[in-house]
């Protein structure tokens, strides 16, 4: 394991919780089972979208554990596993390697705004080395809209240098295409994955290895149609229609806009559920995404 | 326990780490023994100055009880209990109500920004009820520089209004006196600390309780001076000597320099260990705090 790098549509799976606000075991391992179906190329589970830092180290272990025994590669698995405690990621990493998940995505510890680019490379170095092991295949995560600290080139530099048979790509969830363009340019051979459908295209023809995107959880068909196509006449076209959807999904709050479509096109009342403090979308504001998803036609495509 | 109101000076106690990074149990206990003998009012453990969020949920528990058996009266702790995850933030408030502590200061659910202040709202709720205990005392702990996730007048509102013997102060570690202002002038009888001895007299003049501070750990006497004589003429000259100490230790990275100096006055090699992402402050800048200081008379009492 954790010798070939990623590339294609990654998923960072829902995650769905019962009214008690517990995990729903069985809808997760179901809705990754419907993912990998459609296309997906792996999963990115407890990501931003999957609500992952609204558990605890426990539940997501335990969730990560449900996957493998339900039988769905672990090769295919890019868990997310970087949190504010040291010992918290070191945990998780340790059981994603020992699993043989094909890598992990490692968040920067974000309690403390405005630390230095040398301790923050000490908060990686020490899970590496903490982990220790050859298997473990590092895709760093840049999201300053949530973690507000961001992972920066001088980072990245100091990290390939230290450890470049271990920290081998990036999420780039900036929003930010030029900073996406700068990794990809300045480190050749690093696995870039832009943070949004909409930066797949332009991602594939700078050199980026595909996408990890939260509405992979609804429309990851058309998304990996994209991927498929994207050296072919009909490549904007697709990706067009796949940024179409996007906008329209984004225009709600994009977690529980995700969970009510899960909801209403899945019939499998309470996805819905989010964790605080993230809300579930009204019936209102539900019954208004629907008729703006009907506008550009768009369906999820039925479990089975 | 908890239903007297916490008041005066509460230090956010810092945490020793051994070289390897676990945290040091004796250390611990023994800087928490001094501080509440230099004059410290209370304990609120786990904040921001203690990395707590650097540490696991079991790291931080361990850490509490050890204070608890080491004969440290639980009525003076207000360990920080918040996460971002509601059932990390329902252990540990569990764990310091069975304990006997007479109140715990909680963060805001910190990864998702911009969430709504029902979202708020709802993540407090879950955790008081699931924690269903007359003997929960929650002081909400407002550190926008580092939660960016903030505590509204709105959200105060809403939590008092609906747990009005539950929910009963805060820290407001905003560094924006206005603010300070209006949560004491809006909500009589709610126990406001501010996070900082630089708003301590003002604060006490306004009716504030006192204050929670990082600097409370090398400077407690000084500042529980004030405190005692707030209603005396000396006062504002107290306020501006330990304003004066204040601003000279927070022109270096605080929790990195406040390590060094206990270190250096108690001659305990080692406690200028931290964990990443927060750095060690480097020899150079150490002797020049020291100078500093020197410059401004300043020196820590002895352990015993």
């Amino acid at each position: 394991m954790g010798s070939e790098r990623f590339s294609g549509v990654f998923v960072p799976a829902l995650t769905p919780f019962k009214a008690d606000l517990t995990p729903d075991r069985e809808r997760f391992v179901a809705h990754c089972r419907w993912l990998l179906g459609q296309g997906a190329d792996g999963l990115a589970a407890f990501g931003t979208t999957s609500e992952a830092n609204s558990m605890s180290v426990e539940e997501r272990m335990e969730l990560l554990e449900a996957l493998v025994e339900a039988g769905i590669p672990a090769s295919k698995m890019m868990p997310g596993t970087g949190a504010c405690s040291i010992t918290d990621s070191i945990k998780l990493t340790k059981q994603a390697v020992a699993l043989g998940c094909g890598g992990v995505l490692m968040l920067p510890p974000f309690y403390y705004k405005g630390v230095t680019d040398e301790g923050l490379f000490a908060n990686f170095s020490e899970i590496i080395q903490q982990v220790g092991s050859s298997d473990l295949q590092v895709y760093l995560y840049h999201i300053p809209p949530q973690a507000v600290t961001p992972i920066s080139l001088k980072l990245i530099e100091m990290l390939v240098k230290e450890y470049p048979d271990t920290v081998v790509g990036l999420k780039d969830s900036s929003g930010d295409w030029s900073n996406t363009e700068a990794v990809i340019k300045n480190f050749p051979g690093f696995t870039v994955f832009p943070g949004s459908e909409t930066f797949l295209l332009q991602g594939l023809r700078a050199g980026g290895a595909g996408c990890i995107t939260a509405t992979g959880n609804i429309n990851p068909a058309g998304i990996r149609k994209v991927y498929e196509n994207w050296q072919t006449d009909e490549a904007d076209a697709l990706q067009a229609r796949i940024t179409e959807v996007r906008m329209t999904i984004q225009a709600y709050p994009l977690i529980p806009a995700m969970k009510r479509m899960v909801e209403h096109f899945h019939k499998e009342p309470g996805w819905e559920q989010t964790r605080p403090p993230l809300g579930v979308l009204s019936a209102e504001k539900t019954a208004g995404l629907l008729t703006d998803l009907e506008k550009v036609g768009f369906e999820l495509a039925p479990r089975s």
